[in-house]
């Protein structure tokens, strides 16, 4: 069981824009590397057909931007399990830039995801968590966030 | 002056994903060419240097997701300005898909962007909204959001 | 019946990386953005289960860059059709900027793609492209292709 | 001195696409990944001011692909020098799946990136390579080229 994960990304070209500094949907993509990288913390994938398949479209997602990032800068990104419910799970994600003048917390993000099944028009209606998967995740407690 | 401005984009194979739905990164993508869009349809450019060089990064984003788009999706993305205060702009947007079973809101989405000069370091500073601007842009009244 | 299909699309703040131009990974996105638009174009599309399920993996693309592309610019993409085998169609799509020091030839792109279907594994075979498709695709004369 | 260099990349959600594999123009981002680890690899950054400001637009790239990847594949993207002249730069990339039934050779891809200063009005014209870079790369013997 487990209610964080942290990996880190170095800021590559692709990530920029012509203000010279990292878009801010970057952010995006690394917060889901950092979930999907949580899963496999786990022994899951969060791609996966066993005992049955399930998938995590995203409910709701923000970012706060509190400094920028810019070209080769190293960033922390630190999943917390915020809340865990019978179909959705909500994270919280602290970045934080480790080189140059880190480190300092650049961002802080959120995504809710609704753990969902396909009939068989494909259409996607929300399921309780199976129980492989639920009982390995836990709520991080109040202490673990930061101010 | 003006509070609101719409686009139209289609969906293209590079904004889906292994689930078959666009990935939620493309509504920050869209927000993002709609607000462009808006201050073009103003006779600005969010990159410009006349009467001087302002920039705009994002200061918090968020989006709701009701409903998936897919592949060769048609969706509208409306802009209203939800906020206007000195050295920042708020704004929301109201996505609809207009194909297939639509027009159905499929998600909304907010940015709060701030306006920046850069000192000789290169250092980004919140700034008033230059007049010539701020001028062109008004306040959405309550009535046009919908529920 | 045709072998050609003509595009414009304009630059987005997203497409531009620190250095202020276009980054060149956009032109490939623009050129997939044309062929899907030629099918249409042909009735078809690229996404079809009609009258069978076959994909179009890429299976070797190519890009020239001559001129630098910058954020609100606009741009032709123009496909031709340069090759089609039985299992394969080869694609040239030159891309002019239309404004500002434009009309101009700014690039210069290719794509090869492969006709699959997929086994019971979800393997990916080359197959014949179907007649439904194949009839309405034809070879661009040598005498459209710009020097 | 060196006319190498590897790097393992992990295939990302956004890396896939509604046919269930990674986009094409991933393999471009992984390239570019590749070249600049390359040159930090030698003690440069390909964004430098020292001794000079240069950049590195690409005048061509291609990818020839084999076999596609998925979701959570390790790939491994090695570089080699395959042409220095005065101004330009040629490097071959070499895909390698390393997990389930790899390793095997998935994908080859190519760029040729010139060496460009600005003059004052941000036009880009092509110099020869910085001494303090050219002396640090060689090009590699055709026979670590693979067949």
């Amino acid at each position: 069981m487990s209610y964080e994960h942290t990996v880190v990304r170095e800021v590559e070209w692709h990530h920029t824009d012509m203000a010279g500094i990292v878009h801010f949907s970057t952010f995006f993509y690394f917060m889901e590397a950092a979930e999907h990288a949580f899963f496999r913390s786990l022994g899951l994938s969060i791609h996966t057909t066993e005992p049955e398949t399930v998938g995590w479209p995203r409910v709701h997602v923000e970012c706060d931007f509190r400094y920028p990032l810019r070209f080769e800068d190293s960033v922390e990104v630190r999943l917390l399990v915020r809340e865990k419910r019978s179909k959705t799970l909500a994270y919280t994600f602290i970045f934080r830039k480790l080189n140059g003048d880190g480190p300092r917390e650049v961002a802080r993000g959120a995504l809710t995801v609704a753990c969902v099944k396909r009939d068989e028009n494909g259409t996607m209606r929300a399921v309780p968590i199976p129980r492989a998967i639920a009982d390995r995740i836990e709520v991080a407690p109040p202490e673990v966030f930061p101010a």
